[in-house]
This record gives structure tokens, C-alpha cells and sequence, in this order.
């Protein structure tokens, strides 16, 4: 209640100038369709995924993991709604980008599905949260507040790791796994930023925020990659 | 918080008479591993009927019943580690009978679905809510919490009359889609209480608990079969 508040107020307040530019109000409207609209997905894929699970605290777990990115979702409709949009309208151009993504990294195990979780779930986080330092400051702390984790990630990582100890052989087929999946996601993100102009003004700025140049661009690419990286390590996964 | 503190003073302080019968115990502890994987297996069911929804926003309604379910499991885990039984281990013997209900009666659209939801919630919700009163007070107010809804019925009851508005034909199918979840049902409850004879003493009462007669029992049904028809009237159909 009071963080919904406290968003509320940033946008009749201190970001009301940011929002008097309709092309800034439209792709803040397009970000918040995917990021929604990414909750919705994963929701669906990791159900899905739940019931390739071993045993049923497994299924649990990845139940929970799936739940949650629906739980993530009201505060992101509420403030399109704010915003004067109907947020599952809008929503719709996007489908078709993770719709794709998901269709063409279907995971054929457990694991493969666990691995998806966590490296697809923190490699879009990560996205998130680095557009998010071009935002107001109300959006920024909304699309923030759905970067939370809920610990299911320590779980991915003990399953994985258990498993790879046990066959090292799946390690090898991982990695391959984590190297498509970071593939698949650069292709679709490059269809939505191609095909949605607003998104990649975001990116550019505006009289009031900071934008990113090309060298800039290319640093933040830099740290997704390393970034992955990392998570894939966690995984005793090479990148 | 307060709530789960609540419950925990009452296992520790009023409610131990009826704990130091052993078979009480595993008692609770069959009904808590049998609502326990009833909600998992909504959580699992509903996950699939979602991907059926004709749009979007129908299709997160029926994830967040989905996700509803899997929420409430917490405190059922939490109790049932408290009298000392691994959780998932004691909900195997369950599996069959549930899985079997599911499979009998797996929905052939979304109406179907939407149908199932409504009136397979409401049947073990008013069936939990008719043992609840032979408990004890901490797993009775256990109990009573998992069967808060958070208002996705209405949603459930809107769909569906507004389907049957537009194809009368619709409800003669949904009506013996009813009669097939009661007469479902009825047959695993049966099939729980003869292989579980720790859940039928439940009903039976104990030394400091009240009992239920052979009259009393048949009592019970005549209501359970009540509501059940008033939720069918509530969706627009004959039961």
C-alpha cells in the first residue's frame, strides 16, 4: 500500500514534466507491456517446467518461482491504468517477441528448465534494471520493485550444481544451453527494439533525463554479458 | 505473522489434550498432506487451463486463482513440520486418488475449466470447512484460513453466464460437466476414506472432541450437495 502510494505521488508530482512528453508517457506504457507481459510468460513456462520436476518439493519450489512472477504483476497494470492504457491492449504487440523466445528455448528436462529460470529471469532483471537508471523516478522504483528475487534462485543453483556433480557429462550440455538461451534473448530484444521505436528513444533520453550514446550502449552490453556470466559460473556452467 | 503465531501458541498450549493421542495426530496429519496436495494440484491444473483463456487478461485471472492455491500451502507446510512429518512424504499416499480426479476430469475448453475452478474449489472448500468443526481450535483456524477466496469466483460466474447467454447449448453440456466433478469427487473422497481409516476417526470425534453419527453424516451431504447445486444456480446451470 504505501510503496503503491509513494508512486502515485511521483506521478502527479516531480515526474509530471516527464510525462507532458507523450512519445516518454508511450514508451514508459511499451517497457512496462513487456516487462508484463515477460511476467505473464514466465508464469506460464515455469508451470509448465514444474511438472518436469523430480519430486514434489521440487514442483513446489518451481510453483512458487512461477506464482511469484504473477504476484509482480498488479502494481505494473495498476500503473498503465494510470497512465491512461488498457495494459493487456498493450501488451499485445510484444507477444509475438516472447512468445518466440519461449517457443524456440522449450527446455527438454528438468534441468534445462531450472538453468532457463535463473539465467533468463536474472539476464532480463539485469536489462531492467539498467533502462531503469534512464527512467522517472516513479517508474524507476516500480520496474525496481519487480526485480525482486524471492530466494528461489539458491535453489536453481543447489539443483543444478547437485546434478552436474553427480553426471558431469550435463554440464557440458548446460553450458550449450545457457549460450542459446543468452541467443535467443539478444535476437527477440533486437525484434522488439526494431520494431517499437519508443522503446529505444528511452535509451536516448530526453530534456529532462540522461540518455546513453553508442559507446555507452556497447558498456552497458558489456555488463549483461559479464553479468551472465557470473550467474552461469554459479551454476559451474561455462559461458 | 500474527496469525501463524497464533496458531503455533495453540499447538503448544490448549490443543496439546488432543495431540497426545497419537492417532489424532496422523490424523491431522492426513487431512493437512490431503488439502496440502489438492492445492498443489489446483496450482498444477489451473496453471493448464490458463493456456486455454480466450485473451489475455482471462488468461492471468485464472494464473492468479493458480497462484491463489500454491499460496495458501505455506502454513499447511509449516504445521505439518511442527507435528513432526516431513510434508511432501506425507502427502504421497494422497497423490493417486487426487491425480486420478484430475485425469477423470480433465476440461475440454476453457468453459470446462473455468466450471471445474469454480465448483471443485467450492466442493472441498465447503468439505474442509464441515471437518474443520470436529479440530481442534489451531488446526481448525488453519483449515478456515486455507479457504479464503480472493474474489476470482466472480470472475468465474461472469464467464460462464455470459457464454451460456450468448450459446444456450453451452449449458446442457456444462450442467452434466457439473454432475460428472460431483459424481468425481464423491468417488475419491470415498476411495481416501477406506484407505485412510486415521481420516474417517476424524469425523468419528475423540475423548475431549464431538462426534458425528451416521445420521449426522448423511446430514452433511444433504448440505454438501446443497451448496453444491446453489454454485451450479450461481453459474446459470441445472444440476
Amino acid at each position: 500500500m504505501a510503496e503503491s502510494d509513494v508512486t502515485h505521488a511521483e506521478v502527479e508530482g516531480e515526474d509530471s514534466l516527464a510525462f507532458e512528453d507523450p512519445e516518454y508517457r508511450e514508451a514508459v506504457v511499451d517497457l512496462l507491456a513487456v516487462i508484463g507481459y515477460g511476467l505473464i510468460s514466465a508464469f506460464e513456462r515455469l508451470g509448465e517446467d514444474a511438472t518436469l520436476a523430480p519430486h514434489l518439493e521440487a514442483k513446489v519450489q518451481l510453483g512458487r518461482m512461477a506464482a511469484g512472477e504473477l504476484g509482480k504483476l498488479g502494481r505494473i497494470e495498476a500503473r498503465m491504468a494510470e497512465l491512461g492504457s488498457d495494459p493487456f491492449e498493450a501488451m499485445e504487440p510484444f507477444m509475438a517477441a516472447v512468445d518466440a523466445f519461449h517457443a524456440n528455448t522449450a527446455p527438454a528436462d528438468w534441468y534445462e528448465g531450472l538453468v532457463k529460470a535463473y539465467v533468463g529471469d536474472g539476464l532480463a532483471n539485469d536489462f531492467y534494471r539498467e533502462i531503469a537508471a534512464y527512467l522517472d523516478a516513479g517508474t524507476r522504483s516500480l520496474v525496481i520493485g519487480t526485480l525482486e528475487d524471492a530466494g528461489y534462485a539458491a535453489f536453481a543453483v543447489a539443483q543444478v550444481r547437485g546434478a552436474i556433480a553427480a553426471d558431469p557429462r550435463l554440464g557440458g550440455r548446460l553450458a550449450l544451453w545457457g549460450r542459446r538461451l543468452m541467443g535467443e534473448a539478444l535476437i527477440q530484444a533486437q525484434r522488439v527494439a526494431a520494431e517499437r521505436e519508443g522503446m529505444s528513444s528511452l535509451l536516448a533520453g530526453g530534456i529532462d533525463r540522461p540518455g546513453l550514446d553508442l559507446a555507452a550502449l556497447g558498456r552497458m552490453f558489456t555488463r549483461l554479458t559479464e553479468r551472465h556470466a557470473e550467474r552461469m559460473a554459479e551454476l559451474g556452467l561455462d559461458s
